[in-house]
């Protein structure tokens, strides 16, 4: 199998470490020889090499430009025409409100006829139907675990081991980010110093208005409201309040009467459409969405099985990465 | 597909009644026509007719001897010998501490070269290595998700959506009925009431000593550390301490300290051995253990992705009922 990379931070590289280490030994043990015959980044150049890339060359390289061969790459656009691949791993960064650039190189990958995995919510969260739609024609697939827990299975959860189940309705605490900072101050730290810890542990998005204005948890139920309850919803009609507006004292009161303060992003069916909702919500200490030490808390609500939840503990760059090899597995799979 | 039942209790009946709606429905959906071509019970006879049983008359029958065709049956190791089937369908009632009857079936269904399908954790607790040999030399597949967690995802999260992924530790809530007596009595409810009331609902085992003495739980942990850590235990060798000996000064004091007492299992590996232990624990209210109504909850320490949780909600027999569809489902896949 034949990888190509579009993107090469954080979740990227780690990827490519992984590979070289177990997920090279999970591969090979199911069959699976992966080659990657390129990587694209916005400012550290491109490289194309259809024999293989050396990974430990990338990975140390300043720039990708001295592992290319070939004529030059103009864009990411005339690099996903022309590398020589099976696969297209999407990994820019994003905007969670209008989803670019990530859909465009999905819509690309597969109108070229590659299997296209992302790690990004933004293609999920605001044009999955018409490019699942697109995967279907091409018959590709379309992939994208990591978008919502990071590798933690929510999309294959359904898909694999819940055949035949309607997804009725979800809630989630599906931003870390805003959990810190709340769990912060229920601590005595300040809003502002919490945001610090996060952006300096890497957490927080880049822009933390995508946090703390609940851009990231409206993009994450739109993805689930799109891929499990086949709506055809986007950000932008997310009814959403963030986190911005709560005070200290509302934490205290809160906990007073044995509440925690959270962002809950809620999904419900309502006639034909899905309404996706994100505020802030004083629940109780025990409630499942507002427990200790959880990165991410999904209850689906579905017709055959009840409420079935899903948790990720304290999770960073290796959950996402695993998210890919995850969706890689499920393809290679099917090409037997 | 040919199904034969042993087994016609509560879990069984529901399955039937699915059968004839919406578990009909999704397994024509995926191509798969199911037929059921016999059932045996151990008080209200048995039945076998190769054109497949009338559904109906199977759930309305006082006995089901009148629905035979040939010869009668002698017992359910005759039944099993003679019925026509491609798939058997394990549901006894079980004795968790030593697995009987569900291993002899299993075993002997095996045997046969059919595929088995078990909601009984019996099998996977006391004997899974041996009847996972038996089942790969015979090329037939032994499926238990309802063993845990009823048909919340378990083993086959594990088996379809964390490829590769090596589980090193666990550690879960997983008896329902000693968390609605401790649940009870932390609102006053005496422990023989809040009993009297799960046996009235029919969630405590038949033998209310199987849960409060946390043989349960115990049988529980040894599926999942035989299934997912590959271990060889069984309930005689879990550390087991019960909540016989909970009082309701120990809930107090508990509450007192904003922690919650819960029946919970553990296991670790300690050199070549997992571990399995059951005990009651004080956890703060806000751990994920203890989190407000749910039925079970299921931590997974793993070397790939760190910490993954599975939460069932309020569940009952139509849960269960489902874990026997979704391993059917997987059996009819293969046969494809």
């Amino acid at each position: 199998v034949r990888l190509a990379l579009v993107g090469f931070g954080n979740v990227g590289r780690r990827f490519v470490e992984l590979l070289r280490g177990p997920y090279g030994r999970i591969l090979r043990r199911a069959g699976v020889h992966v080659r990657v015959t390129g990587i694209a980044t916005a400012r550290h150049g491109s490289a194309i090499d259809a024999r293989g890339l050396s990974l430990s060359r990338c990975l140390k390289a300043r720039s990708l430009q001295a592992l290319h061969t070939g004529r030059p790459v103009a864009s990411s656009l005339d690099f996903m025409r022309r590398v020589p691949a099976d696969v297209l791993l999407e990994l820019t960064t994003l905007d969670p409100r209008g989803g670019q650039p990530a859909i465009g190189h999905v819509r690309a990958g597969l109108r070229r006829g590659l299997h296209v995995i992302t790690a990004n919510k933004g293609p999920a969260a605001c044009g999955l139907r018409s490019l699942l739609t697109l995967a279907r024609k091409k018959r590709r697939r379309f992939l994208f675990e990591g978008a919502v827990m990071d590798g933690t299975p929510v999309f294959n959860l359904v898909a694999r081991c819940l055949p035949g189940v309607r997804v009725l309705g979800f809630r989630g605490m599906l931003n870390t980010t805003t959990a810190r900072i709340l769990s912060g101050m229920e601590k005595g730290t300040s809003f502002a110093a919490a945001l610090r810890e996060m952006q300096d542990a890497g957490i927080a998005e880049a822009d933390p208005a995508n946090d703390i204005e609940g851009w990231d948890a409206a993009a994450k139920g739109c993805a689930i409201a799109n891929a499990l309850m086949d709506a055809n919803t986007r950000p932008s009609q997310v009814e959403r309040v963030g986190i911005a507006e709560v005070t200290p004292d509302d934490v205290r009161a809160a906990l007073r009467m044995r509440n925690k303060i959270r962002l809950i992003v809620r999904g419900e069916r309502e006639g034909r459409r899905v309404r996706v909702s994100v505020a802030p919500e004083a629940l109780p200490q025990d409630d499942v969405l507002v427990a200790a030490d959880q990165d991410g808390v999904l209850i689906l609500e579905t017709d055959l099985m009840g409420e079935i939840g899903i948790l990720e503990g304290p999770s960073g760059v290796d959950q996402t990465a695993y998210a890919l090899l995850s969706d890689l597995m499920a393809i290679a799979a099917e090409r037997d």
